[in-house]
């Protein structure tokens, strides 16, 4: 499958997802679905996310908290859940508040290792 | 209840809670409860957080994202979940990753407007 499979494959499964991503860490993204923007800017909205999860898991790094996993932001217009794939590069689910948080983690624990495999 | 009561429910309530505190965003503690701190220095990472928590509430508010409510950030060894109190004070449990993160972020959000009552 291609990156866009992979996506395609998440936005479609988790109810509420609006878009995903797989990005570097350093925030230039490598593929993005959006399924349904709204009035947000996503893309750019998760290349500024990119800079907080770099920096949580800086912050883990320094006080040798363990590799991270995985961080989510939400706010009260959407729901991000974002997963590291490989040391550089992660993906990432953002979904309307209401939608499935439980199935976006899921589903981004089992696909992240085959986005790995393809990168 | 005092702060301290707020954060010993959570911790005795969250499967696997090893810490639980109230802190500003700003990174300055108001209360912290360690009940099983490890290898790790918890209050110095929680401060370290409040930082993460900061950018992304304003990478959510610099693109119109909506306000920020929770943020979790976990590692193999940690999971944390933070979740707004105030506009200026936020509330975090921190656990073990095996612990129980469903029902951390159940009382968390019970939580929030309890404390939010007493500052």
């Amino acid at each position: 499958m291609s990156f866009r499979e992979h996506l395609q494959d998440v936005c479609t499964n988790v109810d509420g997802a609006v878009a995903c991503s797989v990005m570097g860490i350093d925030g230039i993204e490598i593929d993005t679905l959006v399924s349904e923007a709204g009035d947000l800017d996503l893309k750019s909205l998760l290349v500024e996310y990119s800079n907080v999860f770099r920096n949580a898991r800086d912050a883990a790094d320094v006080h040798q908290a363990g590799g991270i996993s995985e961080v989510s932001i939400n706010t009260d217009k959407l729901v991000t859940v974002a997963r590291l794939v490989s040391p550089d590069y992660f993906m990432v689910v953002a979904l309307k508040p209401e939608g499935n948080y439980g199935k976006a983690r899921y589903l981004l624990r089992i696909t992240a290792p085959k986005v790995r495999s393809e990168l």
